[in-house]
């Protein structure tokens, strides 16, 4: 998901260089005006650094790489993964000791939400340097949000986690009502994405729901992380989520069952046989709200929710 | 929520007459170049009758008198209102009696929604009537899905208010546990609002989220019904539906504890007080998302949720 | 199950006379001394006339048919059916008409657990009533307790039977647990119903849970009554449900998927299924603790939870 | 709560020695017959030692103490606290490396549940090292359990405490429903102690709901506590915990509202405030079923719930 993030900047006229574990993913990106690093120390003499990593351990380890070199260390450095806390809070006293100021900068969106511009970003970190990079940032998609000092963008993904768990789960409740009592999924799901109630994710998540397509894109598993990463957060921080942990079990169900590679909208398969429902695909065309040109009736395996 | 509505038909050219049972109130929309009629009754020589009323009984009263006399009858009777299935069916049997065809077609949005022309509707009823009223029914906002025959519109809209109750109780979850952790909650609810899980309905709903002004729009009686009215078709067609029933209880307490007269964001401050914390309005512009403009700090108590 | 209560007032040593429909019941309980009526209107000379029918319109029908001569009534009437408060409140009506005083008396227990001098009773009424007619109450079984004037323990037999839903539910999943991580199911039970926690009710299951004898003594569908009647009381009287309410979905689901005819003992293979776990009988024998002698391995299909 | 088990075996006829790091406490035991040791070492060349210690870390540190020389160690160990099935797991290694046979023997009860005789225990570790110690471990109480090999016990302690957890909040939501309908609580309570659904533990813990008695025997924090250790087996295990998981929550909502000193029965003060009700003591005699001599209106603080 980095890829359509560097390429963004660079078509926006930024000079970047970008670095991946696999080169040729740097290299795919030169036609849009990317430079490519073979090593990520070779980033520590520019300005800003953004990482876009799949989990704490891979943060940890470009960043000692990128900030190796004491002598040598970019002036920002910009994480938008999703990761914990602690390996954020760990990065931070890295970047810290080597005069690099660090910026928490998890995102809303999958590469399909970064290509239509749609992409928002949380941030936190300290005040200043945020306000520096706000116009940077804001190059990266369509909106930019400010929480405060510290790793807190941290807890406000996992607490968009938790809405999108949460929602998931709910609208599969309501869709298996809806279609038991006669409606066709895609025109109950076409007047709940056009409602008030619809939102990118609703409307980008209904491809799936409609034609059962379970290609992962963000699994059962990984979404059970997220809970439990915010169950956890709220035993520490003393909150109560009555909601939050119902919506929790059916995705630990779809876990036990084994339904563990394919693409949490497994939720609806598993409510609808709840109900005593026998689920089938839709055959229709299914607009994913994303608006790319040449849309076919399957999504890619993406990268993320 | 009828004057919006008629004001955009008459806006757009077509000739409108308006029945209120205050009659200023149909006489306010004169401007918009909208007549007047004195009784029910007078509307019944026309094509197309909509109605938008407060609850069942009035639509069994309003289009009693409508169809009162059975050598005049208008063809198409469209019901936008929010009400039972079986007041929906009993109106339609009247009105296939005087040859009158019927759509049931409630809509997503309050007032402010029509009059940003983001209003949607949820149609059911005979196909071909749909097929025929559609250009009329989409310029009533900014779309229409048709979910099958009957009174299944009526349960989509239940649905809907499922997921809005839905919604509302774990976004009073995750932001009471952002805010305890230490985010404000105008930055945490901008961050939510902008990303791929914001909604029209989180974003308008925001303002009372920020400021706690509660002000009635839904009140937490009106929400606890349409989830009696959920869980009572989730019984009748067979579906558990465990999120659903997990977030009627908060929403019990609220009325429970005599929060009956407020709005039903008054679960944010239950939320809160669960939590142990204290919750306080933050006095800081936030947009509603619905861009009208002057809009000042406080939103008038509106029509819907 | 008002046979095995006649026969111990009998063998008490009172003189008791039995109506049934089907009079070869009444008439199986002469050994027993318990003389037959043939209509229920015999009885009204009477001093204390008990009734325990299968619903409410049992009840009403039978005290009609028992009071139906203004000229002569029972100085008592008491029921220990489960029936509505509504029917209970107008048979307490038709019984002050006649000079009779009312006790309403629901039971816990089944016929296995009378036989076992092990029942209890919960009584609303006039005070005067429950005081004279306690020690008479006290021979059913082993306990009477007196809960207030009224229908009052119509609802204490429903907050019962809410109690003896969640409890199976939590056991169902307790168990599972327990036995995905290689308990047998009959030593874990036998651990809990020896514990603390154990109850009768535990006790008297733990053939079903272990065997996964499905034989009905009450089924999903009336145990989802129960919740149905106990979530409109909370409604009524205005208290939030949260562990009640996620209790009732699991049964919801049960009825959905048609498993309508079988033990509500069929929640244990429900949560199995749920958790990915393939539950099967286990073939030992299971104490059931109401002891009685030549008890054989199957229950026969009884008449209660 | 090792004193009272000590004692049974000293009155029992046995030859007991016993250490307590609060040499008075042991001290105590002497009319009873027992010996007192300085150290946990003293106890090596016994055949058989007992442990009851607080946490893991208590036994870790005791059995270090008690095992400390490899030429001389007990021929059998066996734990009856609630530790953690790691903590279990360690000293049965240590056990084994000194040759001596190990048994995790948790049990359901607290001191005063231990004088009344009614202990039960739960036993795991190796068969035949059950099936010789089982007529001594039967002495302790009333009734012992045999679970299977290795740590599984301790699984089944905690599946006890979550059920004990989901019949506490469950109870409270009852409670308070039949309370605010009218019925005394010690009424209604009596119903439920003596019904099917009774248990020593809802006997017990009445005379805390009826007089509102929060001298902590078990509190929020610890029950809270157990609830994650009972979700973390849920999660390793692959097991959904619908109905546990909603009653974790109102637990949690205690502990975050401060209310961490208390007992545990505080959930029914909290669910009276959730439905908007004052609740008040009632100064009424309780029996918590224990049957004790003497019994006063107040239980001294216990040890466990």
């Amino acid at each position: 998901m980095g890829a359509p993030l560097a390429e963004r900047l660079a078509r926006a006229g930024l000079s970047v260089t970008a670095w991946n574990r696999t080169q040729a993913k740097a290299e795919a990106l030169a036609p849009a005006g990317v430079k490519v690093a073979a090593e990520p120390h070779d980033l520590a003499g520019l300005d800003v650094v953004f990482t876009m990593v799949a989990d704490s351990a891979d943060l940890i380890s470009v960043t000692e790489r990128l900030l190796g070199d004491p002598a040598q260390a970019p002036k920002f450095l910009v994480d938008c993964s999703t990761v914990s806390a602690e390996a954020s809070a760990e990065v931070r006293t890295r970047a810290a000791s080597r005069g690099t100021a660090f910026l928490a900068a998890p995102v809303s969106g999958n590469g399909r939400v970064v290509r239509a511009g749609l992409l928002s970003l949380v941030v936190s970190g300290p005040r200043e340097t945020f306000d520096e990079l706000e116009p940077l940032l804001a190059m990266l998609g369509r909106h930019v949000s400010y929480v405060g000092e510290g790793e807190l963008s941290r807890l406000a993904k996992i607490c968009h986690n938790l809405l999108l768990g949460v929602v998931t789960q709910s609208l599969a409740e309501i869709t298996v009502l809806a279609e038991k009592a006669g409606m066709p999924r895609a025109a109950f799901l076409d007047f709940i994405n056009n409602s008030v109630m619809g939102s990118m994710f609703t409307r980008y998540k209904s491809p799936a729901f409609v034609r059962l397509d379970l290609t992962p894109t963000f699994t059962p598993v990984l979404l059970r992380k997220d809970f439990d990463l915010g169950m956890t957060a709220a035993r520490e921080i003393g909150v109560p989520m009555p909601v939050v942990a119902s919506a929790r079990e059916p995705v630990q169900a779809a876990v036990a069952q084994g339904r563990t590679e394919e693409d949490f909208a497994v939720l609806l398969e598993l409510q609808a046989a709840a109900a005593g429902y026998q689920i089938m695909p839709e055959d229709v065309p299914v607009d994913d709200g994303l608006g790319e040109p040449g849309e076919g009736p399957r999504r890619p395996a993406g990268d993320g929710t």
